[in-house]
């Protein structure tokens, strides 16, 4: 597997465009589109919020239901969510008008929203915007990142990833682009997530290794603990890399899943990382825990706790409070017999041991503590299961954020 | 019931005090004790938290164990948790100098503590302290507010409430103080919280009693999701009003539960209101829920949300964060039916009604959101359940405070 440049325009045969809509946002792109030459297999998860945005249960049709998929629609501004019958059929609105604009069918349109909830969408505003993208759709790799900078909202930057691998003797790619920064706490995929595939795969196969791999991924990502109504992850994979159909999990399937994973992966991580406000990255591995479930709510809870999230802001090592969200965590363990360690690339500083704080030198910790990635390395010392969450520092602007979004 | 002034010197036979033990905050009291002229029988709820301070431990094997008790040892600034063997040790000893110098049985005493995790707490500090405070105790109005100033930490208002009820020919007092700003997310009860009276009751009643009303009480409110590792809740009750001893289920009984009811609201909104850096007590009310456990779940869920905690303190009528909280609190419900409204003492607006924001005025709603006391209702439509939960907004004082607690 070979990590290149690009996003959702890297592997063959797909499409990417953004345009200006003037939908909420003014004087930048706010609209994207990605489109497949071919028709796609589609597989999506989609947020388990019983609240859920009108694309969402517009796109659960489509993937379910549909022979195909072949575009997506994106806005960014309004999330199209609590906006009742009106909401689903500005959906559908414009579903039609992307199949007119790519000779398509309405039921292989996708389409997703992200931004303020409870407002209506303006259709008109949408039509024209979806008819800037069909003209200016490219698969170029610069076509790729501007879709990736349009759909961004309170992101600071765009978030894309690829990967190429082999299957005999075929190149197949891989590519994704995802948008995420506040109500991040995704519990069925990330807020806004496109991956995009030349390989053939059977879209039952395709649809496992998604779901399964989410919960890995985005599953374990959390900016502010709030899981979303628009959550919605995609995946397009039109078979143009004419690699041999992968219909049964065989080799070729595992090479798949590890694309997949890297993908999910470092999307995953770009969202925590550049969380509503975030001055820095904050993974907690959890290692050695009696099972898999367990390792994954320890480390979930750390990442969580607010209190621990403003102490990585403050760069203060208050090891104290990763103890605490380790305890509330809903899992039994004894506290005397864990051992905890704060690490960055550099430095790895072992701060709880037997009980108790160690005598770790409290400038090298903040030291630590002030890079850009942060780790805390709880060894639970109970088995052999591990597991590793992602989120950010809890900071003025993130506050200051959402104490104003709307206005 | 009468509400009157006070707190835990307000019941008969009580005393109290505070003094500057210099443990950790310098030129302020830090020290608090309570002391019971007679012998009190003791109930006590804790936190739930893995990881449980050594003052916790401490305090169930006296409620437990002990035959009475009959004195509450409390210091703030360091919160005696993850400290190991000499942690426990330090309880021990503390205890061990309060019994010496009230002349009262080792096993009697409580002690609790509030602050920094990880760190010792110095003796000879602790032991001159508790001299101190044996000899400034008393039972006027002025000694309860003054131990309950002792023990706040980020606290802005020392906590207090105190009512009276008659049985029979006899008048009952119960009083209590309260300390908890932040790591407010109790899971048996807040932080630090003590309570006295002159009832007579059974011990095994007046737990009871206690264990049920957390649930709906001090476990109803959160400041940031964070459970602490040193919640306590402690009430003493010495017998003084000679009222005909409670030991069945009587309408005594039910006169002292309404009595503690009211002083656990009060103190659990009191510490929901001034959660660290907060501007504004936020209430979500859910009423017609199908049982009280989802009325409960969707209530704690909204106060929980960041996102809409944030909007709180910008007076931001972002109802559709509300909605997307209620969404994933783990409740079935149809998002079309429910109806939500933000509410201040004067003012109740519908914003939210058949699975769409209704057209209110959002001036109107932001001057609602701007008060002091601000309120979610939430009419499921589903049932005859209700519940209340308490929390606050989040501001970037929160940030503030916990980026830099322990310098």
């Amino acid at each position: 597997m070979k990590v290149i440049d690009g996003g959702v325009t890297a592997a063959i045969g797909f499409e990417a465009a953004g345009a200006q809509a003037g939908i909420k946002y003014q004087g930048r792109k706010d609209m994207a589109l990605i489109y497949s030459r071919k028709p796609c297999k589609a597989a999506g998860v989609f947020t388990s919020n019983i609240v859920k945005a009108a694309p969402v249960l517009w796109d659960k049709e489509v993937v379910t239901h549909s022979p195909y998929a072949q575009a997506v629609v994106i806005n960014a501004g309004i999330a199209n969510a609590c906006t009742g019958r009106q909401g689903y059929e500005c959906c559908s609105n414009t579903a039609k008008t992307a199949a007119d604009c790519l000779g398509i069918s309405k039921d292989a349109v996708l389409v997703a929203s992200t931004g303020v909830i409870g407002m209506q969408l303006p259709q008109d505003k949408l039509d024209a915007g979806v008819k800037k993208l069909a003209e200016l759709k490219s698969d170029s790799m610069e076509a790729g990142l501007i879709a990736a900078q349009s759909i961004m909202t309170t992101d600071t930057v765009p978030k894309q990833a690829a990967v190429s691998f082999e299957i005999g003797t075929k190149t197949v790619t891989i590519g994704g682009m995802c948008k995420g920064s506040g109500m991040i706490h995704p519990n069925m995929c990330t807020m806004l997530c496109f991956i995009t595939s030349d390989i053939a795969i059977s879209k039952e196969l395709m649809q496992e290794a998604l779901s399964e791999n989410v919960k890995d991924t985005f599953n374990m990502v959390s900016v502010d603990g709030d899981t979303s109504t628009n959550d919605t992850l995609i995946v397009l994979a039109n078979g143009m890399a004419e690699n041999p159909e992968i219909t049964t999990k065989n080799e070729d399937y595992y090479k798949f899943v590890e694309a997949l994973d890297y993908i999910n992966t470092t999307l995953a991580k770009k969202i925590a990382g550049d969380g509503e406000g975030a001055t820095a990255l904050f993974e907690t591995k959890v290692i050695n825990a009696v099972n898999k479930e367990d390792a994954k709510k320890l480390a979930k809870s750390v990442i969580c706790s607010n209190l621990t999230k403003a102490a990585i802001f403050g760069h203060d090592a208050n090891c104290g409070r990763i103890l605490c969200a380790l305890g509330y965590a809903g899992v039994d363990f004894d506290p005397d017999k864990i051992e905890l360690r704060l690490e960055n690339d550099e430095n790895s500083i072992l701060v709880y041991k037997d009980g108790a704080m160690t005598e770790y030198d409290e400038d090298e910790a903040a030291k630590a503590l002030a890079s850009k990635e942060v780790r805390a390395l709880v060894d639970m010392k109970m088995g052999a299961a591990s597991a590793c969450a992602w989120g950010c520092d809890l900071t003025y602007d993130y506050v200051k954020i959402n104490a104003d979004y709307r206005s």
